[in-house]
This record gives C-alpha cells, sequence and structure tokens, in this order.
C-alpha cells in the first residue's frame, strides 16, 4: 500500500477543540465553520474536527439523536464539502449519521474538495451510546490522499490496540480521530490515561495520531479537552489545552508522514515484522 | 480461571532496580541475594528483578553469553529457591537458560517456597539479542499463586499489545516483567515511551504490571532506570527511580489484586467484554 514519493512529504495537520451546543445544528455548523477556516488560515491542510460535533454529544433520548441526525447527503458534510473545496483541505469531522434502514450512527466523515472519501461508523460503543447508536461493523477505513494515507476512528475504539493494528498494518501514515472524552479523577500530575493510550497506540505502530477532543460542558458532562497531535515515537507535538478547563482552541503541527513509513526501532528491529501472529492466535494461554 | 476469595486481596510487590555486572555470576548473586532480602525485610510478597540479572546483558559475543548460560537447575534459581523458601516470597527473576539442546534463551523463572513455578522464554528479541538467543515460542506463562494470578514477560514483548492481551484475557492479575531498557533520547520533561506503553498495557486491560528495569552503565549502554509498578487504571503507583541516573532502589507498592478482576470502565462497558474479536480477525482492511 505505500505510495511511492512520499519522502520528507510534511503535511500540516489541525485539531479543532471546540464546543458544540447539544442539539443546536445550525450554531455546530458555523462553529465548523469558524474553525476550518482559522485552521485553513493558520496553514492547515488536513482538519480533524471532535465527535459528535454536529450535533453535540449528550443526547436527552433515542428520539433527540433521531431528530438531529443527518445523512452523508446532509447540510452539515454539504457545508464541509464546500469549505474543503474553497479552501483545498481534508476535513475529518463527527456527525449524528441516519444510515440506510434509520438506524443512527456515531460517524465521521473524511472530506476533500471531491467530496466525501469515507464515512466511518464507531465500532466500540461507549456507555449509553448503545441505547442510541447501533454499532459500525467495518473496520476503520484506509483512504489514500495527496496527503498520504489516512484512517479514522472515533474514541473508545483507541482503546482497542487491535482496532488500531488495523489501519496501521495496512499501510495508515496518520490516524485521524474525534473523541468526546468524558473527564474523570486521576492522581495529581498525572496526563490524563486517554492520552496514554494513544501515544502507546502512535509508538507501537510508529504511526501519527491526531486526536480532536471537544471543549464545553453539556447536561453535566466535562471534557478532558485533551486533543493532542501525536509522533511516530509516541510523542506529543502539540502543547495541551487542558491547563484552560478543556478550553477551545486549535492545535496545529506540521509532520513528516514518511516517519510513518519506517517501522525500525532499532538497527535488527522492525516493529510491525516483529509481531508473531502465529502466536497471538492461541487466544487462550 | 477467576479464584474465589480474593476480594480485597492486598500484596506487596517489589522492584529491585539493580545493577548487575556483565560475566560476574558471582557478583550477581550476591546483589539479587541482597536485594530480595531487602525487598522481603522492607514487607514485599512478590519481588520482580531485572531481565538477565544473572548474567548481565551487553554479550561480547555468543560464546560468553554460553560460559553464563545456567540451566533451571543451575545454581542461581537454587538461590533464589532458598531465599524464597526463607522469605516465604514469590521472587520473578531474570536469567540466560541453556536449554534442552544447548540454545540459549531470555529467560525469567517465576519461583516460590516450592520452587520453580515457571519459566518463560522471551518471545520478541531485542536488537542484537537474535545473534545470542533463540525466541520462545509459549505465550506468557499463567500461574494461580496464593497472591492472585501471575503472568510474565520480558521487556520487548510488552510492546506487542496482542502478547499482552493472552495472560490478561485469560484472567491475570499481575503482570510482572523483568526489563533492560536501553536509554535513548527523548523530547525534554516526557515520560520515556517505555514507560508509557506500560501504563497502556494495564489501563486496556485493567492489569496491574510490575516492571522491574535495571541500573548501570554496561559496556557504553545506558538503561532508563523506568521501573514502575503501575495500577489496573494506568497510572503509577511508586515514584521514579530515574532522576538519580537510573540509580539502583528498591521500589514497593501495596496492591489489590481484585482490582484487576473488575473490568468496568462505565456502568454500560467491559473493556474486555467490549472487544470484538470477530472484526479484528479480518487481518487486512
Amino acid at each position: 500500500m505505500h505510495s511511492p514519493g512520499l519522502h520528507n512529504h510534511t503535511v500540516t495537520v489541525a485539531c479543532c477543540q471546540v464546543a458544540p451546543k447539544l442539539a443546536d445544528v445550525a450554531y455546530n455548523q458555523q462553529l465548523s465553520e469558524r474553525a476550518i477556516r482559522d485552521a485553513a488560515q493558520a496553514g492547515a491542510q488536513i482538519i480533524v474536527l471532535p465527535e459528535l460535533v454536529q450535533s453535540g454529544y449528550v443526547f436527552v433520548d433515542k428520539a433527540q439523536a433521531q431528530q438531529l441526525a443527518e445523512t452523508t447527503e446532509g447540510a452539515t458534510l454539504q457545508l464541509w464539502h464546500r469549505l474543503a473545496k474553497e479552501l483545498d483541505v481534508l476535513i475529518v469531522g463527527g456527525f449524528c449519521e441516519r444510515g440506510e434502514t434509520q438506524q443512527l450512527y456515531n460517524s465521521a466523515a473524511l472530506i476533500d474538495r471531491s467530496g466525501v472519501l469515507g464515512v466511518y461508523r464507531k465500532a466500540h460503543l461507549w456507555d449509553a451510546e448503545g441505547q442510541v447508536f447501533s454499532a459500525g461493523d467495518a473496520p476503520p477505513m484506509l483512504i489514500k490522499t495527496v496527503h498520504g494515507v489516512l484512517a479514522v476512528m472515533i474514541c473508545y475504539d483507541l482503546e482497542f490496540p487491535e482496532w488500531v493494528r488495523l489501519p496501521a498494518l495496512a499501510g495508515a501514515d496518520l490516524l485521524c480521530a474525534p473523541v468526546n472524552w468524558p473527564d474523570g479523577p486521576r492522581p495529581q500530575g498525572e496526563r490524563p490515561a486517554e492520552i496514554i493510550r494513544v501515544q502507546a497506540n502512535a509508538s507501537v505502530n510508529r504511526l501519527f495520531i491526531a486526536v480532536c477532543d471537544r471543549a464545553g460542558t453539556e447536561r453535566g458532562v466535562d471534557w478532558v479537552g485533551g486533543s493532542v497531535i501525536v509522533d511516530a515515537d509516541g510523542y506529543p507535538l502539540t502543547p495541551s489545552l487542558r491547563q484552560a478547563n478543556a478550553a477551545e482552541g486549535l492545535l496545529l503541527a506540521t509532520i513528516n508522514l514518511a516517519q510513518a513509513r519506517d517501522k525500525r526501532v532499532s538497527a535488527n528491529n522492525d516493529i510491525h515484522q516483529d509481531r508473531r501472529p502465529e502466536l497471538y492466535a492461541t487466544g487462550q494461554v
């Protein structure tokens, strides 16, 4: 799957940590438009928005989510397509998707100037999401773009290293992950475990990961505000926006995706080729 | 595999970050004896020693390793058995093992008062290790002890989340990991990625992990000195010994292994049951 000509190909990635309003799609469209324009103005070529940025997250009930849901032909994805075309950027953003048979999905679209390149449906549902959404059944999509091979997954998906392995082994350079990380207690001075897991996923695959979390408070739920862009060694390239109480903000990093195509971790080790899948398949010990 | 009667069962775990001398087995035996006695004196019931603490790590060549190698009947494991009996402790320590047909393995033994409970042979070999050692072909052993279900793996093994999954899914409460982490560059202020990966492995499995790294410098190689005991949420329970330039030192933590038997991460989520292995098996995307 490796494309030629990616040597020292740098690309500027943005994560727009914004605070959508529950059930206010018009506001959220304005919010995402402003964020996308600001990011593009700052030089971003790939722009990641939070999970469910189109609808908000803490639905009152399934009926509310049904009212907010859009298809892939809906107004929000049309807006993002117009912006992708006008600004010549790639956009990854979360939305409440109405599927072919009226089921709802917690989805993310990858859009460029030509239109919707793919839609990923969250496969691992968090907490009450199962009361609203159907789980996706397809592995993270892998999409070749002018900026390298991109993959998309959503929030709780990241807690399953097997899930990250699939696109990583298939040749992804950058994993874009819209999230809504509910905040919780942790030992003082510790980086949130959500971010730690992303760092580990990046380093065991030598893959870049761009996580876009949300800001604000919604129906009593606070968020980690942990947006981060992590390099292929597993270290953050961006400052934390968490200090300001999960504030809105823009993170930017210029990365060399060719680094993700070099899986060597020592003179004699390749982090992917060193896997021993025949032993992992034993299932039980 | 879950044992009854583990509710609120606390156990004190020690990691003895010592500096073995290459090719000086007599010194290393004294070193490990002193460390084990100190840890037991401090209240430890499970004592973890570094990888290859019996022999040292940076062998000049395979011939040197062959001279240092011991079988599971060798003097070092006999010493550890005597100490386990006298002090009534469990000991996990690394040694250069001579196998049945003279191959060498980078191994770790788990020993209690009754003797050697199991020997694990490192399955993922780091850098030049392949010139000396044969790779193990057996999954991490899982051993029921009076202190809960223990598993053992070694150093680079930890970089393969699939490998940690095997004992975790099979019911391990505590993973003991002797390591020799060679030091390398990292961004200022960042915790070493080696520790980050351990934290992630712990949190995605709700499993305790006790890592014992080594100290000292050996033939020009420095070590992270990153010994750490991590809880089931993925946070370190022990202070870092790294400040003192990978100094020798003893880490102790009293942990409640029952926490590792509760895989719930929200009102509706169980971090193991939420896995979707039928989708992971697709292999390619």
